[in-house]
């Protein structure tokens, strides 16, 4: 088959794959939030007759103890290498609501852009998967053999991913894990993602005096656990950005000089960076540059704080109570479950007495990185160069997709991110994005790797 | 008129003293909810009635830029001392609401308290005063003359009453200021408030990136608003709990040795003040007693604090802005602007270049020494041994009444501070309470002081 035929398909069918986009993306299957359940299911649902509709052998809804998982395959020919496509179906939640331009589940198109919450992370790059299907099956020239494995935890720490995964070695047997859930350089500088970090994420609860008591009558004499709290977290990171907490680098893995060098060569300039950010400065930890602050240094950050008044107006309050919810982006060869401890120990030590200290972990996945010298990244590279005429560019990412580490560990099988959003997209954020054109030139890109890798493989 | 006589009416009239004051808390009268507008007038309303009721001369609704005050009189002889008696009508918010364990506007007796956002701070206080006249009144035993002035923005920095007072000197002429709205320190220790601390209220934002990012994509390379929000909080007080903003206690009165051994002799347990606080430990500042903390040292406490995901589970995002409200208490010589300055000068100064930094005054007042070597001190002294069997004890209060220097400056008149609530009310907190016990109890003190009063000015 001619490559032109399926870029024919595609621009026939493009108003339809939109459609059928926006349908998915009107549905708020947002994890995180447990009133949403009815939305995930229908969400589920929905991928499963679309995926019924495109021809596969078999679609399940594959429950959990979490929410379900959507499975479908094609097994065409055993000869053929078999691709294990992996996507999810639920979304961030909304909040700040008042900073979105338009509801965040009413998609619409402004120039050239999808807006609505999944949009890009990560409907819009699953869904590219299930239409590219679609036109092999339909032009008769599935190349591999597929599966798909979407799953609606990825946003909260694909818990109940992990036990689906070893419990179904056999059904997901296949040559490679296909994910198309990051961002490339730019439209004009395709990317593939070589490398991601891991996560911790941890809530901590501050508690001082029994009640909130009024902040003239007690202050003074009776901590304040908001400013215990800041003092805290203050206290994470050092003059130069630097993490306090004791062990936290024992084994992150120094970077060597010509590994920095080659980090340097990615068209990024800080200049621009800092002008669509609008800030005056970048930061981070000191003797590296932001693009290694990016991939390859580890990262804290706090996700969200909260603590006595904060309605309208003045309430002169000591609060009984202080919270925070933070994260630590991890990098090889750091392991989520030591770095929790880590912190947990440390943060609880520096608890002065006049408060006490919880800690909950939340979530957390490994970092990941992968090789550059595979068959599946040669098909990567070679299906960009003949879609986009320019070879991609690998790079490491900040993100976290733990599954990645866990296929590895579980199935034996590396992973390829073939990135079809943007970090513009504003993923995690209001008014979050996806190009159209990264759609339908998605479509197109995702195709052509089923091409090279079956090529590769013969 | 024997004082046995007022006992027997509150007695006969208890029930209805309770309902009428009942009514008044149901009102929810939150001056910082812009939204209760309606609820505010009604409040105000309600107590022009009831003045109406009980024989003043007059009782009028003053309308101001903000929330109208309720003036009402009665002269019965000019050259009889004058009263005017201060109060206010509005009401704190009442988040978290989840933690009251009755509804904030539905009053509920339980054990011999009366539990109601407001019921301290200040309907029943001020309530009391009403019902005493109602009591002199009826058994026709008026001493004074009396003025009332009750206000509608105590809890948002009275900033209307300032230009009410300054326009209405003559009418508002009179000998001394009567206010309840501070507590003692026990039902077994009454004690008089002889000196309160002034406030500084501000809020800041801090904003980094235009828009909230994925803290794995932007985190390490891009400084996060609520870290930056904690150091620059944390740094605001030393290793010693001293506040680092430069000139801040510049014109702090430092105690005499005397003066510390007074304030010593003050019955106060930090055991069982840390134990009905369930802590471990007491704060502030290095070198002084809790009590001292409490009375004679300014602080600093944060009053709320947001920024981030707040909600359930797991959001992993760099904010664009973090929030916080913080406010300091004054002592003599500080003065509420010059603070304010130097608050807003130093937390510009140390903002990081990644952020920027808005600092917003909300409101302030001036730290207040109330003499006690006046003849309504004399009264109040004598009112207390009267009615209870025990000289007061004079004490220093940590809350603020600015308006009391306001009344000094503008009216030339000192205030007495005669307080019938506990520290133990939970004003500002969940589950506000006051004792049904002070209420009546305090109705017949506050019947003593108009005698007393009049008795010294003979």
């Amino acid at each position: 088959m001619e490559h032109a035929e399926f870029k024919k398909y595609i621009d026939q069918n493009k108003d339809r794959f939109l459609s059928e986009l926006f349908e998915l993306l009107k549905i708020p299957s947002i994890s995180s939030d447990s009133a949403k359940k009815g939305d995930i299911v229908r969400t589920a649902e929905y991928l499963k007759e679309k995926f019924e509709a495109v021809g596969v052998d078999k679609a399940e809804i594959c429950e959990t103890a979490g929410n379900p998982i959507v499975y479908a395959e094609k097994i065409i020919d055993p000869s053929l290498p078999t691709l294990l496509i992996y996507g999810h179906y639920d979304v961030q939640p909304v909040d700040p609501i008042e900073l979105w331009d338009s509801p965040p589940f009413e998609p619409e198109i402004r120039d050239e852009k999808i807006y609505a919450r999944g949009s890009a992370d990560d409907k819009g790059q699953l869904y590219a998967h299930v239409k590219a299907f679609e036109a092999m099956t339909n032009l008769d020239s599935l190349y591999c053999n597929v599966k798909f494995m979407i799953e609606g935890e990825e946003e909260v720490g694909s818990e109940n991913l992990g036990i689906f995964v070893a419990a179904n070695k056999e059904k997901l047997a296949s040559d490679v894990i296909l994910i198309s859930d990051t961002s490339m350089i730019s439209m004009e500088h395709p990317s593939i993602t070589t490398g991601l970090k891991g996560l911790c994420y941890l809530e901590v609860e501050v508690t001082g005096p029994n009640k909130d008591l009024h902040s003239g009558t007690f202050g003074g004499a009776v901590g304040n656990p908001i400013n215990i709290l800041c003092d805290m977290i203050a206290s994470l990171t050092d003059e130069n950005n630097r993490i306090t907490i004791p062990g936290f680098y024992n084994k992150v893995v120094e970077l060597s000089a010509e590994e920095r060098a080659k980090i340097a060569t990615a068209p990024f300039s800080e200049e621009i960076y800092k002008k669509e950010l609008e800030v005056d400065a970048l930061a981070g930890e000191a003797g590296y540059t932001a693009l290694e602050q990016l991939g390859i240094r580890p990262t804290l950050d706090v996700n969200g704080i909260w603590g006595g008044y904060t309605g309208e107006g003045a309430k002169t309050v000591l609060p009984s109570k202080a919270h925070a919810k933070l994260s630590m982006r991890l990098v090889p060869n750091q392991i989520s479950k030591e770095i929790t401890k880590l912190f947990t120990d440390h943060f609880l030590s520096i608890a002065p007495p006049q408060v006490k200290v919880k800690v909950t972990p939340h979530h957390g996945g490994e970092p990941a990185v992968t090789p550059i010298d595979s068959i599946a990244y040669k098909a990567a590279e070679n299906a960009y160069e003949e879609g986009w005429g320019k070879k991609p560019i690998p790079t490491k990412d900040g993100g976290s997709i733990p599954i990645v580490a866990l296929f590895k560990k579980e199935l034996g099988l590396d992973s390829i991110l073939l990135g079809l959003g943007l970090d513009s997209d504003a993923i995690h954020s209001p008014n979050e994005s996806f190009g159209v054109n990264n759609y339908l030139k998605g479509i197109e890109t995702i195709i052509l790797f089923h091409k090279h890798f079956a090529l590769l493989n013969k």
